[in-house]
């Protein structure tokens, strides 16, 4: 069965999260969006003729199902690609880390756009100036010190048993996206996660992760995704 | 079994929508820092003592497990308590709808945190009025619309199958919990979701949702939790 990923063409976003589990698993999937002319419209199409209409991309079709919210495709792709415990208590655990990942990338979207997403970047600078400021000092010390714990506790260089899971790559995104976003602040905080920053780069070796980084098919972080570089907010 | 719930005692919050499905379906539960002196200690203790640690309440000791963050817990909770559909596909949409429900739930608790929420409200409130014109104006149409559509579609009077789910008791929730917050907006614009009203008035009225509502168990809300009533935020 071939997936059929649905998102938007020119940003990581949330999309990277599901995007990093096909390629690392070698799934066969197509990026519906970025492999058609008519992507945008396709998904738009999709999302208007369906019964169980997703609310927002990004959207997995997997035979009859058509799931969304990145962390529920995430918990189907993963114990059938080997990236998940197959086990409820795993699969749980695994879960509730992801959700709380996207609880986090929530967090980094609004440090650029704390009033509305339908508003610019520029409209609404001193409210992400004050927003980042928090961010920087308050949020990332405490998800990315929870997650450090996380590693810590688990020992094996992974979050979850002994074995890469979706949950190693999202982390891996996260870690990334900070580094692009907010270099400096990074570059003064990266030893106080030593396991997270590891795990980053051990993810990034992998055969299949590697391969996908250095292809076409990962689009540079840019100023439309989640992750945006605004000098400015990097104090 | 009895099931454990820990989550702050003073309000409805997060965990409103585990506790609603606990009541609704009459399963056995503790509210524990509701029901001991010492529930906020002893809750603090269970995430400090886990190898597997919840990064935030709520969370539900069920048996040997411990599991965090409220969509997950429901969608534990939902098919072993007739709240949910017991085949994958059926799991994964209540799911889906019902981290579409948690992402509106976020941008609900930011109209009045819309910088940090280490400051006090008084502390942000420009922000906060500014964020708030945007998500009545915006995001409250742009939710409800899709849930309502939702209903359409289904056409049983629930948003799954012909009988009552964790979506349709969290549903029921945020319709409360706006009405409670933005009395002004909803008598205005209410009228544009008369499947949502209908199915938040439809199960209010089920007998044990009802016993709860009217028991000292159901906190009421205020301006600690989610959804708080600021009258300058009602525009």
């Amino acid at each position: 069965m071939r997936y059929e990923l649905y998102y938007w063409p020119t940003i990581q976003g949330r999309g990277e999260f599901v995007r990093l589990a096909l390629e690392a698993s070698n799934a066969d999937y197509i990026d519906i969006a970025r492999a058609t002319g008519a992507g945008i419209t396709a998904m738009m199409r999709l999302i208007g003729d369906s019964n169980r209409p997703p609310f927002a991309p990004p959207f997995l079709r997997a035979g009859k199902l058509l799931i969304g919210q990145s962390a529920n495709i995430l918990q189907y792709l993963g114990p059938r690609h080997g990236l998940a415990p197959k086990a409820e208590a795993g699969r749980l655990w695994a879960h509730q880390l992801q959700l709380t990942i996207a609880d986090f990338v929530d967090e980094a979207h609004d440090t650029h756009h704390p009033i509305a997403s339908s508003l610019y970047y520029h409209e609404q600078l001193p409210e992400a100036k004050r927003r980042t400021q928090h961010f920087l000092a308050e949020r990332i010390p405490k998800y990315l010190s929870y997650f450090e714990s996380v590693l810590n506790n688990n020992g094996s260089g992974y979050s979850i048993g002994r074995s890469l899971s979706y949950v190693d790559l999202s982390l891996f995104q996260i870690i990334a996206g900070l580094h692009y976003a907010f270099p400096k602040t990074m570059a003064r905080s990266k030893r106080k996660y030593p396991r997270l920053i590891a795990l980053h780069d051990r993810v990034a070796q992998r055969r299949a992760v590697a391969a996908y980084l250095a292809s076409t098919r990962r689009i540079p972080f840019n100023e439309n995704g989640v992750f945006r570089h605004y000098p400015e907010l990097d104090a």
